[in-house]
């Protein structure tokens, strides 16, 4: 199957959830939930809920309540971080609790955790008890990234280890819980589910280090989002760490001096760390830290014994994601 | 089994819980789950799981995974229930948004929603597709009911069959839940099952309004609270919306009055209230209201099919409930 026809299946997949609490009151509470849902996004995990179970042999259709489920799981996770990282934007559009308030947006999460749940009752019995195990274990491994990424804002030093390890499970683990949930269905070995949880993961990992990577290096006309915006806000990110790394003692206090203040001129700013950034040569160590976890990832996921042309879907999916404008 | 070694059971198999991740990390998101757990409080909710089974003459051990996890999901509505209220304190202690931040709160409450679903996967696997799902749809309903609470708070007008539905779902379900849970768990017939909960819901909706009851006319000595406290932050109970019901203009502006504002002498206000509901008859007209829900409930619980001396245990728990100081 196409990944277009997987989109598509995941799409419908979604507008059915929504519309099927419509009707629901009181309203406050089930209208975040759609407007959320609706802002769309590039609905990865749950294509990758999908492609899980293809690469199987499996009809992709069979994973659809794992897909739907882990899309509402990601999106309260969204709603909920808003909140925590006083998000007042999310995909352009004002965040739940900028738009309603967040006494709502806590509740909505809430409601959406449970309904994440729900969507998984709906899977076969048999296959049911490895995946609520599986989706139970990754959602508290998301809640302790949330917790060491506010506990890493607070803190002086973080090293990179800490933050390969924090990035893992806040964001690669449910990459990897998708891809697993979909395997799962489709009853493939547990070694095979494993390594591919193994390539989500890597993935996942390598796909947050491009994230920060476009942050200070992306396109601005394709980027979609403010160039320099993490150096602007002072966020710990790969690049950053890996710069307080290597710098020298004057190169070392002119950053921390940057990242100490919120100065008027944000370019000024920018510019400055970027220059520092290039004399380090941040962008090409970053680019091979990237391919390192995208060829353990890869590494992982042709252990899987089906055949290459079976995994190609995943492949150029991988790749797609690496050479990624935004 | 004696209510005595029902809330041993409970209580060991509560500290269990809190043993089970004391070395999990990072430890801001853990140490708020042990402090809320460790509060304490009647710990009504397990307790139920556990008589509902043994209501069956099924040992109660059995209903054990339900139990603490009903207790935990409780718990996280009251870690988020007290961030949305502002709350300083529960049961006299800083509440978690205080003792650490808001953050944390809605962080930790989130994975105990999680932590709920993972206890119950210790269940058997043929009672736990119905457990989780009695339990999903009841969380859903909490939720309705909180959200239902603060729409209530910025509405100016709240009907009596409103604010019962509300307490329904916001209160009474989970004590439903709870019984029906370890009814499930015990192997009770569907019937069976279902007027248990109903006893549960009926009793908590007399529950909560002896709540009300008890804030206006609860004895200052074994109270536990400000006595007033409901009046004091212009809360819409049972009693002042029943005084509202049945005042006449005079009266219902001097409520709204008294409503409308936070005056400097908080006693004068509770007694000016008071006054007007004991014009009213509002003492026994609620507590009238409680005898119908009450006997509602004991009507459910004679209808399951045991002998009188197993249902002997809820119904003496049922009365011990009505007749409570606080």
């Amino acid at each position: 199957m196409s990944t277009t026809s997987i989109s598509q299946l995941v799409e419908e997949a979604i507008v059915e959830f929504q519309a099927s609490h419509k009707e629901a009151r009181p309203r406050e509470l089930y209208e975040p939930i759609r407007y959320i849902l609706g802002l769309g996004g590039k609905r990865l995990r749950p294509q990758l809920a999908l492609m899980g179970a293809s690469l199987f042999g499996v009809d992709s259709r069979k994973a659809l309540p794992a897909a739907v489920a882990v899309e509402v799981f990601h999106n309260f996770t969204l709603m909920h971080d808003d909140i925590m990282d006083n998000a007042p934007l999310r995909r352009a559009q004002p965040t739940v609790h900028e738009k309603w308030n967040a006494n709502i947006a806590i509740l909505s999460g809430d409601a959406m955790l449970v309904q994440a749940y729900q969507v998984l009752f709906q899977l076969p019995p048999d296959v049911m008890p490895p995946v609520l195990e599986l989706f139970s274990k990754t959602a508290i491994e998301v809640c302790e990234g949330q917790q060491l990424d506010m506990n890493f804002e607070q803190r002086g030093q973080v090293s990179i280890a800490e933050y390969l390890h924090m990035i893992g499970l806040k964001t690669a683990v449910l990459l990897g819980c998708s891809l697993q949930m979909g395997a799962i269905v489709a009853g493939a070995a547990k070694e095979d589910a494993r390594a591919l949880y193994d390539f989500g993961k890597y993935l996942g990992i390598a796909f947050q280090l491009q994230d920060d990577l476009l942050d200070v290096y992306g396109d601005p006309e394709t980027f979609g989002k403010q160039v320099g915006g993490d150096i602007l806000s002072n966020k710990k990110t790969f690049l950053i760490l890996k710069a307080l790394e290597i710098a020298n003692r004057y190169q070392k206090e002119e950053l921390e001096h940057w990242f100490s203040e919120q100065p008027s001129d944000g370019n000024a700013k920018v510019e400055a760390v970027r220059a520092i950034f290039d004399f380090l040569n941040i962008r090409e160590l970053t680019q091979r830290q990237i391919e390192t976890f995208s060829e353990k990832a890869l590494e992982r996921l042709r252990s899987i014994p089906v055949a290459a042309t079976d995994r190609k879907p995943l492949e150029d999916l991988a790749g797609l994601l690496m050479v990624r404008k935004r």
